[in-house]
């Protein structure tokens, strides 16, 4: 099983509580990727400045990333500066956002690249992520993760594409704001008739809830009490999903329960340092070690 | 094992986006007792006025409550009037607070109460929890619940009251404000420096998060698609909580988990109703029905 995720590589400027830091490598799918790479190889599907920092790209290479179809465009590189303030680490204020080469970007991946298995458009552009759906073959699992600007702007292509995607990834203020529904378990059920068989709600600090006909469960999130830098953490999540999920091929209640585990372990270490700092350096050694620490912090 | 609670016993006038509903059984007193009189006997500490409905309290008795110190008072009853806006269940909106009895209140008990095993503080002054306290002999468990009102303005009274209690409830708003922190591992670590050694941070609709010097747990909340009313949810939750820990009498990780269980259960029927309407019917047959819903829902 093999899986390719389409999302942003970006340059971050963020500030916490914890302190400034500027050129951070960052964007969905980056953050996803440092988090699926953990389970599978993971085909990473974006584009970057010729100003992008020869270091970051070297980075996810080393990581065992495949980089064929990060594309260097024209433009400069695509940078967000955004800021935390303390202990409302759910808010991310966005000071400034560049676009640059996300202007006209189109997807394009290699021929060989069409028949991989599982598919994960990570937040990015509807109309740019229903570009690379029409480039696959027949996936075997789609995943899609949204954001409050594309509910906002572009809500008819996202529900477009809503129809054609299996595991809607999204957290709890968008899921609200896509179904106007205040309670989780009725927007969770609104998403469901959208189209995904598998609805995902993040809820940050609060952990998470998952949503399909059959069955349902909530899980906490780890306990982390010292939050850096919350930036990648849901795109960190959702890379523990897929990633468990490509490497264990079978999707059941015992194994979406086990992937939203992955994914919240994963979580908890994104948030712990800025950027990457902490999920670079994970080996499943280290993940499996705080899984165990999770799995008796929530068990019965 | 026995329990008694101090608490009040009120009037409510509730508005929520289901409806309005005047003259309604409340007070945290009652609705603790409600609870956890599934468990065990409860012997409820409180006052009203000469103007208190008799079906009322023919209804607690009803219940099997004991009632023996329950004063009558000269003042007028107590009277909350609320209000819940839709979607913020979290936050009670106080349109009056019309104390009447509970001014001048000093607990009295019967001399065969004073040697119970096990002690609630509900929601009330915190001079006059201490003053039953002062009253009881030799407490085994003593367990605290407060409220933003005394955190404010009793500050003093209810640090003094803490140092005296093993097991400490409170929600995630108002751990943040007794503690200054904003993160709630913290501020659970933060109540426990204050003296209580069992610490239970209630987050409503995102479930409880307990800690303790040797372990912690947190589970989700039961997934309620239509919250009515959520007056008095802390307070059956606590009466759960404490309930069940009387009956099983050993405190520890496993009886402890499984009171949190209870405790989740029972305030999750609390919500679906005004005032006591679904948490006055239920059976044990009913409360475990539901809670092995809940454990399916949180199994690993």
């Amino acid at each position: 099983m093999s899986l390719i995720v389409l999302g942003t590589v970006a340059l971050d400027n963020i500030k916490t509580s914890s302190g400034m830091k500027k050129d951070l490598l960052g964007g969905s799918a980056a953050h996803f990727s440092m988090s699926a790479r953990l389970f599978t190889i993971v085909h990473l599907v974006g584009i970057i400045g010729a100003d992008f920092p020869k270091r970051h790209i070297q980075f996810l290479r080393k990581k065992g990333i495949d980089l064929t179809s990060l594309t260097v465009g024209n433009e400069k590189s695509f940078r967000w500066t955004g800021e935390y303030k303390k202990g409302d680490y759910n808010n991310a204020i966005t000071l400034a956002t560049e676009l640059g080469v996300l202007l006209n970007y189109t997807p394009e991946i290699a021929h060989h690249q069409r028949n991989l298995d599982n598919v994960f458009l990570a937040n990015i552009d509807p109309d740019v992520q229903m570009k690379l759906l029409e480039l696959m073959g027949k996936p075997k699992l789609i995943g899609l993760d949204s954001m409050n600007l594309w509910i906002e702007h572009k809500r008819q292509s996202l529900f477009k594409l809503m129809k054609k995607v299996d595991l809607f990834v999204a957290n709890d203020g968008e899921a609200c704001a896509i179904t106007k529904e205040s309670n989780l378990v009725k927007a969770a059920k609104a998403l469901r008739k959208m189209g995904p068989k598998l609805i995902v709600v993040k809820k940050g600090e609060h952990g998470v809830l998952f949503y399909s006909d059959n069955f349902m469960f909530s899980f906490p999130a780890y306990p982390v009490d010292h939050v850096v830098d919350p930036t990648g953490a849901g795109d960190t999540f959702a890379g523990g999903l897929m990633g468990y999920l490509t490497k264990t091929k079978k999707i059941n209640d015992k194994n979406l329960r086990k992937a939203v585990l992955y994914a919240t372990t994963l979580a908890s270490f994104n948030v712990e340092g800025f950027g990457m700092a902490k999920t670079a350096p994970l080996t499943m050694a280290k993940v499996n070690e705080r899984m165990k620490e999770l799995v008796k912090f929530i068990a019965i």
